[in-house]
């Protein structure tokens, strides 16, 4: 495992620097996902810099909306629970916006497989929806779109950067890719400042836990909480992962750098580290736990992307972002915050 | 203007080399877009060539089906008409079949800025419910998709081969991507037998010429017709065109040819026109008629490409294919068709 923290930079906290400059203090912010993992993360940080913060969630079970997510802000910012499936809903709600965080998605690679067709309605047509109807009635919005590495595929070389040919291995990787190509598009011929972030695997406070749908590091924070051992597939893989409070940091810089590129920026980190060191730096921190190291699954073995870790420069060099949190700083604050609020989460 | 012909080898039937291979004979064949310009000259040989053809056709009044285009073949195949976005219709119709050539379509690219959706519904999600179907009903059926070069957007290099990166510069070509990746990820993950076949401009009898919807030279034979001055936008661009029997035999190879690989392959054509010689051309063949040069409209420049023309390497390599029509015959005889049949076309 690399050395965790040893190449992170000393810390560089944006969101100081964003509070300073009182560039959020009354801005109009929509967020879809609202209630997600990165979507409240992120509106958390906007109230506290001042924004007037709308959410807009379909708490479709099986996604990543949790209300307890924003527990307490409850009278801080607006919720509105809906489908981004909703035409006309969404029409009102868009306007008057300065900013949208447009974080809602279907994200398990294994439900795109299955039901391709509510992937492609909420992943391709409630995007190219939303963009149509920002186009009709706020067309200065500034639209940050959240993306993925999953439309890589399995990496030709690592780390993988931007120039990087897109081979998506599922249905939902084709899905986001339109969905990318629609922001840059609109940009392009309409005029709407949009820009695109691909993350990568994200941890921290506010996941799913209940499964995998969000990531499968959920599943091994809920196995650690109830005592069971871990189930890792394989092991071998590398990846990398960023604290939510850097990608937060990255999409509130997206969203106020109107002369980004409308192409894509990865994000990453440059702490890369295999699944098994992973899992067992977890226990580690948790203080005890067990493994189960298992073949990978047939079913998955065709989705499987082999090791990956993303190139963040050129992000960093259009912006001066950097993650600034440590992994092992990410899994303490990510593993006590359940401990808490576990029967929120379960 | 390239010399036409010159560089074209010496004719090679394929057709008449299946015609004597009985390869098609008694095959069971569906055409989605059976009624379009491509469809109907595939059906029009394969019933010529003893296949069992049933066509799909929705007859949307936009775009390109026509019933005149198989008139006095009625009793000769079977026609159905529907769309291929009714799911449960389709789930029957793809049963018992040998051969499945995917050609619906919505092929305006203006139609698909002014209603996206729509293109979305049919280039994509129509396409990943057929692939869904054939999985569940018919998953050995061989699967031929006809993409489009459209979606390499502005060349970056001439001739254009398949490893040119995709930068598709309407919603259009997002969509005709998305569907190429589906058919790509339905042979890879669950085994379908797709391949991808990327036409460049295709020119014959049967097209649309009512309108510039499905391609420009529709209306330039309109306006021949009919006396009037043939509208040349800019003119200096440089196109290649490929007889519709070409693609028809291009199409043919790939329905039978199971060991091609999954990704896209270039059509195209070693004869390669500017815009404005291409309509010279047209009126020496009439023998009459006018130009008259315009500049480029505002609204079609944020999408127009520049020059193109393709590399067709990768498909001779694999199956021996070329284009054995010169363009200079390829127009002649398409003004012959329209000039008789013109009353079933305006």
């Amino acid at each position: 495992m690399a050395s965790p923290g040893s190449a992170l930079k000393s810390a560089w906290n944006r969101g100081a620097d964003l509070l300073e400059s009182g560039a959020w203090r009354n801005k109009t912010v929509l967020i879809t996902g609202g209630l997600g993992f990165i979507g409240s993360n992120l509106a958390i940080r906007l109230v506290e810099l001042g924004a007037k913060v709308t959410l807009i969630d379909s708490l479709i079970p099986d996604y990543g909306g949790n209300l307890f997510n924003i527990n307490g802000l409850e009278k801080a910012l607006h919720i509105n629970l809906s489908d981004i499936r909703d035409r006309f809903s969404m029409e009102v709600l868009l306007q008057n916006k300065q900013v949208i965080f447009n974080l809602a998605g279907q994200t398990s690679h294994m439900d795109s497989m299955r039901d391709p067709q509510t992937d492609l309605a909420i992943n391709g047509a409630a995007q190219l929806s939303l963009l149509e109807q920002c186009r009709a009635v706020n067309p200065t919005v500034r639209i940050v779109f959240a993306s993925t590495r999953q439309l890589y595929g399995r990496p030709q070389y690592l780390p993988v950067d931007e120039d990087h040919p897109v081979d998506p291995v599922d249905v939902n990787g084709i899905n986001k890719l339109s969905a990318e190509l629609f922001h840059r598009l609109y940009h392009n011929v309409h005029g709407l400042s949009t820009s695109i972030l691909r993350l990568t695997n994200t941890i921290g406070p506010r996941m799913r836990i209940r499964d995998a749908r969000q990531t499968f590091l959920g599943v091994w924070i809920r196995q650690l909480l109830e005592g069971e051992p871990i189930d890792v597939w394989g092991g071998e893989q590398l990846r990398d992962f960023n604290d939510v409070d850097d990608v937060v940091d990255a999409l509130l810089i997206a969203g106020e750098h109107e002369g980004l590129s409308p192409s894509p920026y990865n994000l990453g980190s440059s702490e890369t580290i295999s699944l098994l060191d992973l899992a067992r730096m977890m226990i580690s921190i948790h203080g005890k736990g067990n493994l189960n190291i298992r073949p990978f699954p047939a079913d998955r073995k065709k989705i499987d992307i082999g090791d990956y870790h993303s190139s963040y420069a050129r992000y960093q060099q259009a912006t001066g972002w950097q993650p600034s949190r440590s992994l092992a700083h990410t899994l303490e604050r990510t593993l006590a915050y359940y401990a808490e609020h576990r029967n929120h989460y379960l």
